[in-house]
């Protein structure tokens, strides 16, 4: 370890890695809490990966003791992987390690090279624009309308990092912290400004992302997040469930609607499966806040993510049991919206406007639940939200939720 | 400092950082007036710059006691910044520091991606082509006509330099050089190759670009260049004007003809204010040397261009007093044409066309000017040019000068 | 020298250079005869290149005393160039230096950005596509028809491989190899990995390139490869000849037809020469091997290339005697089919079809002959693959060898 510490007046510790502006690059670094004397069994570990498509992409490590993520400044702050007591968090994507954006042409395969690079846990789509690729239209340089394309999902996740700190809060309890900066931006295009902080405790099962999304400009301009949340196995597997206080659910498309009856269901890896997206409005407690579940068959082990609905007001849940070697995988995405094209969203008025200077903040927590009694709790308070509620299932593609 | 001296017999010394055929990299490095025992306070400071989207990037910063400026050979010898005597040259993109090629694709958002890069204070655009983008037509390998895009502004911003050098000229007096070879070239592709020398003597006011452009190939071939200069604020404030011996002036198009009138004249950051561009002929000395500048509201401080009629016979203004947000910033750009697109262009007999082996050179002079006298007698030299020509002001656009 | 040398019980010598996975990179690395204490002349010496587009690219050159060759795992395991006794083999591109992926789009001007970094001797075309770029269509995600580029020739010479090693058999012979593993791989696209060992014994006139490719995927998936090996000068000269068993050749196109007379003759370099290219089936010996090479003027020095006919059935002449700027240089071109776009040549069932965990192997050789003695031989041995057999001639392109 090397930094500054300042324990005592401020109990907290600091570590610039990534400053673009002050010429700060660290390649390795890591501390423990064997550092400040502590006890426990957690550790943050900065290294970079060498080689093949990977080669510079910088890797963030926090292990809690009980759960351990790796966030990937190189790729916009995503989250790689993660690991609660042994039960891994994440899926196995037919890439397999993480891609340099260097590597990555969003343009390529009609607005899809996205995929080239996509084997998160957690990625965020956005901030111009997320969902599916195609055509929009927008206003040049010369203030003409000029059609664009929009490449899948946007550009968030293949910006690397201008900052990057690590901080561990010493008082009044430990916490581990890793922030980063991210800017989206372009002369004449947007000019947005991410500033992350993923966080845990010690020996936590749960990690939170807080996101402040700042429009830089003088004018208004829209925005759009979505988190992919991610789960392959094992907690994905044939008779596992997906739990959430669920109000309205309809099928993206015909071939989403041929499973509707299961939506929440999920059955073993199927070679040649064809996802099928649910475009999903959830329940709040009294305060907005919500919860989605991922529960393994015999209900011992799960994942749930929580956030606010005034946030992230729109839910999609992707289904992707195709097989293993395809990347056998369902995702539960919270967003601003739903991942259809950027011109279907807004014209549903489900793209943000941020007024100049505004900031957008959303708060996502990711929790590994392990045990029949601490899943059965997941259950009941997600069953809570839900007291009163009737969930309306759509049959078929819904006016509004999808483009016809 | 190290590198090969030879005061004495060759009163000049001389430092390979890059050469790609020799595998020479030189990562830091600097030299001063110190290393040769001189006085002074010159120097030249060679680094790479790390994190975000400016990892890799190097630049190479000449102070010559009064004027610094800062090139970047992995941006095609673009000059970032300058700064004289306290006075900042250049402007403020929302893009805030230099980004390396690798995270630009030129073929983004309709072929606009050279946006995401440009935070220039001089940007060459060009080589195979410059100006709008757009679809032109090519012969391919086979022989075939194909539609390509020609991205905005070419490629030559976006290619790092293959060789890089610095020279300090001992006798008859001291010059401090920086010199770069890029070449923009494909197999059945354009073949350029570009030799520039960027340099300056100690406690001037100027800086000197010799830009050398080869065609390499055995056939004649196409080339385009456009020097973009851009100055931001304190120069670029509300009563800041432009002052250049117009021959002719045109607005690009009907935007541009709403401020004809006052089309040497700057406003204020204007939120929302969208680019007026003025296409000009101007008028020479005897041997065609012209000069253009950009002088601030009380006519203390002013930054101006020389160049030569001859090699860049077109004169783009560029107005975009746009706010501080979106990059408040005019542009002077002399060029081998106006930047519409190449079509256009070479419809109307403004492309050069180099033969095998031939050359086309560029020398372009920056300087800086403080002090009501200085700007004064700036002033009086232009105005000296203009003696018995009229200028001729186009209310609308000029068929020929535009795409109508 | 450093690695794990194991003589005595095993006897080879293993080196890996890269292993994204287990997190290996070695920037600099070497070993040679000395280092067995053997006698001879022959080394492997691994470096990473500086400066311009090359930097960061990494090459192994393998020389085993007679025949050297440079290998470029950054490149997709292409062989950039070779040397036997003085004699160069390859070819001389405009682009000079290794080009590092980073600086190519392969969907710039039109799908030809792939040119922008073609200078190897020998260079794979292919996995998922190869040949002329154009539209294809593709099952999205959503299991829907979508129309994507393919750009020329495809991905697999702009990825860097995943894994790299060397290792030196030191019984019951000493062979030197160079192995690499390159992934090209995408979420809902291809999965396909590719191993390679590139070997020469000491003193060779001979290289072999030993590929293998697997679908990884759980369904079947297609799969494209031509070898590109491409010679310039001093084989390619006036008077150079073609030597192979034909048993069909046709002109690809009108512009081919013109030379069909001479399609196994090389002129000079001519300024301003439209390539033509001879789509052609060879005859193989009893196994189905055969052998083409390209001889100089006065028959003392030639360079062939062996292969099976079962695995790569479909023989295409590149002849390209442009200019010495322009890149005179002609190809042998074996693949599992022409370099049409794919669309077309999957019409036409030339298109590998692999299923689930199978894998396409592949074993190329190519050679260097000096004196005339040898290239006697060489000539009198792909004669005698002919015997009993009649060259089919067709002055005009032929309905299912080209699209017409």
């Amino acid at each position: 370890m090397s930094g500054e510490k300042t324990v005592g007046v401020k109990p907290v510790f600091k570590k610039v890695l990534t400053d673009v502006d002050r010429g700060i690059y660290v390649e390795s670094w890591e501390v423990s809490n064997e550092d400040f004397g502590l006890d426990g069994r957690w550790c943050i570990k900065k290294c970079r990966l060498r080689g093949g498509t990977s080669e510079g992409v910088d890797i963030i490590t926090v292990d809690n003791g009980a759960l351990s993520f790796t966030v990937i400044p190189t790729r916009g702050m995503g989250i790689w992987k993660g690991e609660f007591k042994g039960l891994p968090l994440g899926w196995e994507s037919p890439v397999k390690s993480p891609v340099h954006p260097h590597y990555i042409n969003l343009e390529a395969r009609g607005g899809l090279g996205w995929l080239d690079g996509f084997n998160e846990w957690v990625v965020r789509c956005g901030l111009g624009s997320l969902g599916a690729p195609g055509i929009d239209t927008i206003i040049d340089n010369m203030g003409r309308r000029r059609e664009v394309m929009l490449t899948l999902h946007g550009r968030i996740a293949n910006i690397p990092a201008s900052e990057v700190k690590c901080r561990v809060y010493l008082e009044p309890s430990v916490k581990l912290s890793v922030e980063g900066v991210v800017y989206e931006r372009s002369m004449f295009g947007p000019n947005l400004k991410m500033t992350t902080e993923i966080s845990t405790t010690p020996n936590s099962n749960t990690l939170k992302i807080t996101d402040r999304i700042e429009n830089l400009k003088s004018t208004p301009d829209e925005m759009q997040i979505l988190y992919h949340c991610n789960y392959g196995v094992p907690l994905l597997e044939d008779g596992a469930r997906l739990v959430a206080p669920f109000h309205k659910v309809a099928p993206r498309d015909e071939r989403a609607a041929e499973g509707i009856e299961s939506f929440d269901e999920f059955g073993p890896p199927e070679s040649g499966f064809v996802e099928q997206v649910y475009f999903c409005k959830l329940v709040g407690d009294g305060r907005g806040y919500t919860k989605a579940a991922l529960l393994n068959r015999d209900r011992t082990r799960a994942a749930s993510i929580s956030f606010s609905l005034s946030e992230l007001p729109y839910f999609t849940v992707w289904k992707n049991t195709n097989s293993l070697e395809e990347g056998y995988v369902m995702g539960l995405e919270p967003g601003t919206s739903f991942p259809n094209h950027k011109s279907f969203e807004r014209r549903m008025g489900r793209v943000v406007n941020l007024k100049p200077g505004e900031t957008y903040e959303v708060t996502l927590e990711l929790s590994a639940h392990v045990g029949a009694e601490e899943v059965r709790r997941l259950e009941d308070e997600i069953e809570g939200l839900m007291e009163g509620v009737e969930t309306e299932i759509f049959r078929n593609p819904v006016e509004g939720f999808s483009p016809t």
